[in-house]
């Protein structure tokens, strides 16, 4: 097929590259040039707009930052959305709010396009290997057609019905429930390190018989070792979900504990600077206020004040 | 080996049971006669105390339902402290608060007895099918020389060290991180089903990507049909856990956010009668909270009035 | 002097009312005409747009209902901010965000106007009786020249500095508290009145000794009574407040974790359907999680089912 | 009258002295003679014994720091309770549990001794100034009987009936009350200095308009300045009367969030090391949490690391 990629981040790049391996054709756009040429020679073109890589191609595909940035090239003046031809199919992979994937379904309905919502799991080593879960939902006939694209990007593909804003809700719900394992973690640490015991032993059992799943080992063995750079995710766009989420709760009025307190940890995470950091570092709250101090650098830490 | 077993209940009788099927010799003791009387002719002796079960045997092991049972049957009068000789061994295999357990370390060590501590993870059924994961920590030769045992009653035995009251904490900890995959399910779903999606799809969807683990697929798909009874664990027993590693948690200064927020919806629970019911049914405070009324029971039920 | 005034809502047809008392020419714009002719014949006259209370006058004031309708109104195409004059003034008396009065301020400056933030606390009997405290904060010569407008509507006014965002950020903080004082009672009053003990005798004590104020006094027997209806202040609107608390914190990185859980509250209030009751309401959770039934009602009530 | 007085720290001596004053007679009894013999020549004699302070008197009042010193007193082989004549009284004026209370009613009236609960509200200051207020319950002629000695030690008494545990209930639903003005103002300040403002003036103008009361000057002085020391109430004083309120609540299935939160706040407190601090200390972990440093010390502390 010939698909218009936009977004050669670092989850973009991957995807697109496992597109082009799979034998597809590409025409991608990058708002900075960079990224996409470093595609090349996988892929057939670098266009010069949105606009251009949604034209004259069978489907388009989104995979962004943030809504803004998904506004913005979709609704801009030189947006996908004016560009598409009526028939035309727009993907949407980003993590956006389940309001923007709403709108989003309407306009291009309202031009007669397809829009698919196909937001994905996983960090971009997954995205490198086709390793990601992906979740589609929109027009029956259209994600079934696209479905060998879903394949060629992830290890499995849900297709969770015809509303295409579920899949978005779905992401965000994912998104939120990865967060309190890392939260539940640090609190469970904090308690185990503070008792004297070993919490990387405890770690070790939980995941060998309850939990035995890469999201509490990976994250559980970064949070027990304090390992939080490089960033996997980066801490302020593990806030910007948690926003989606309670976003999400608010319009239907839903209050959802958990997700606040994660909210509050993830503003102290923000407020000690820690904005390079992945998001599980929100865990160095309950480290804190346990009064613990990093392991690895303690010796050299002098004694914390009374205040501080 | 000869083994006295104190405390034939819902747990306890699938473990001796596991046991004799080793081929161990077991004298029991039950507070009430029966449940010992139905582990007949798999055992060989029924006692009328926790001391007899404690006298002439290899090991006893105690298996109650909280700190009160234990320290009546090891600290009472004719208690298994009492009667075991030097040199004899107990296996505390209950959740019981980490402090009793340290009060239970030193008793023991003071009458150069051996302690070990070793409490399970698994309900009654996976007791009965010898699927327990067994977390022992106490003197490394008796806890080895006992592991044969653990390993006819469970599934995996982790032994992590010499500390015994660190089996406990590990098991409260655990306990814990159960009760939050409760509670962050009953909010995602209330959020899901609020929205007129599908939580059944997202359950499935998640069990079958990033939480493809049976405590996600088992507690998902009873909190998703709000099927809470009979209890596999009665949520008064919950709560008790749940104090357990708040008590923890306070001996050394930890603040656990998000256990404090289980403690609230346990007690919400409480207040609305649901004693008899699983402990996952913390999750109908979250639906409740968004304005869902029972799924099954939709139909029948009359709208809520304003106030209640 | 004369004054423009915009909002003849339930505060600001009060506030108006006291101007024109005090001898002050006005000319009133509301978006429905009806409350404004209600005025006739204290005020001058009726504009019919913003812009038209905002020409000939000297300073225009604002009172309404939240930052969508104050935007319109000043910065629309036909608003406050296209008519005034240089060397015009604007005093903005709505609970609007910081981020909104942020850029009011800048926008005035730009036109060379001068922007005076100077919200209320009162209800809409304080409007009309001229009781309200009123917080004020702009450029230091324009806010002392128009203190006898504001000592016309309130019974005290509070000069805070230069900084007119600082006046909205005062109000959101202060309605908080408020917020709190509700919140903090609802659960103290749902503990005594389970305990089978007076709490109407327990809020007597409190304001006769520790938190003799109106503001304990009146919450608190509105609450002990639930007494919700009719709402001298409803419950979105306090949502509304609560929201601008916690955006305003969110831009600095502040976590305010009782904010956060009385956000909560107003989502579940929400989800109960109380939207016309006053925002004191949330008490109701309390009352409710505790497993209280209405007092008043309690005896017609039929017993609450084991679910709902 | 003639009056045994146990318990001759901060408060009871204050108390103690103020009955004297108003020309009583007084046997006190303190663990330690030192404060005792501090009151000389006011006070007639020193007990050596509890059982001696209620002995050959017209009633004991007990002033003590918590639950197991008053049982050790009361309850104790030669406690007051053993040494208490059938119609004697007892005055426990402690902040205790409700539970407690309970059981020391009942231990009263089996013996046919009259038991009346009057805790009060006030610091050291407030007791010494005969300023406190005094809420009491207990059997009715009684309570009439002795109300001039509580118009002797307080500014205000309340009779709020015959069920003396109430009185205890009132207390620390009393002092619940306190901590949550604590922690909104602290929460607060942390928006307000965050943001640049004058929270210093913020506390001027609530404390002129919605909340002129002591309760918010004063702790709300001591918090914007961050004068925690020396503690007019020490910090793990205010964590036990969390616990204390927390308990009532549980006793009776009733969540209470903000004591929830407040009693994370107080761990996070003693994790840093501030038990010497009064508790309004818990204020600092709301700083803390949005990153900011003492002001005070703002200049001579180096900056925070990355990580602590």
């Amino acid at each position: 097929m010939k698909i218009g990629f936009v977004g050669i981040g670092s989850m973009g790049s991957g995807m697109a590259r496992n597109l082009a391996k799979a034998g597809h054709t590409l025409v991608v756009y990058n708002r900075s040039r960079g990224p996409a040429e470093a595609l090349k020679p996988a892929i057939e073109n670098i266009a010069a707009t949105p606009a251009e890589a949604a034209t004259g191609v069978d489907v388009v595909i989104t995979m962004l930052a943030d809504d803004r940035a998904v506004e913005d090239v979709v609704l801009g003046s030189r947006g996908v959305l004016a560009s598409l031809p009526a028939g035309g199919v727009h993907i949407s992979m980003s993590t956006i709010s389940v309001d923007l994937s709403r709108r989003l379904a309407a306009a291009h309905r309202e031009k007669r396009q397809h829009y698919i919502s196909a937001p994905v799991f996983g960090r971009p080593d997954a995205a490198a290997a086709a390793k990601l879960f992906i979740v589609a939902a929109g027009p029956r006939v259209e994600v079934e057609r696209f479905k060998p694209l879903f394949d060629a990007m992830g290890q499995k593909t849900f297709l969770i019905g015809d509303d295409a804003p579920a899949a978005n809700l779905f992401k965000v719900s994912g998104n939120f429930l990865i967060t309190v394992v890392i939260e539940s973690l640090a609190e469970t640490f904090a308690l185990i390190r503070k008792s004297g015991s070993d919490h990387h032993k405890f770690l070790e059992v939980m995941t060998e018989s309850l939990f035995a799943m890469p999201v509490y080992r990976n994250y559980g063995s970064a949070i027990a070792d304090e390992r939080f750079e490089p960033a996997g995710f980066r801490l302020p766009l593990g806030f910007k979900d948690n926003r989606l989420v309670l976003a999400a709760a608010e319009e239907v009025s839903v209050p959802m504990p958990i997700a606040s307190l994660v909210r509050d940890r993830f503003l102290a995470a923000m407020a000690e600077g820690w904005s390079e950091s992945d998001w599980s570092a929100i865990a160095r709250i309950s480290y804190q206020q346990a009064g613990l101090k990093p392991e690895a650098a303690g010796k050299q830490q002098s004694e914390k004040s009374t205040i501080s």
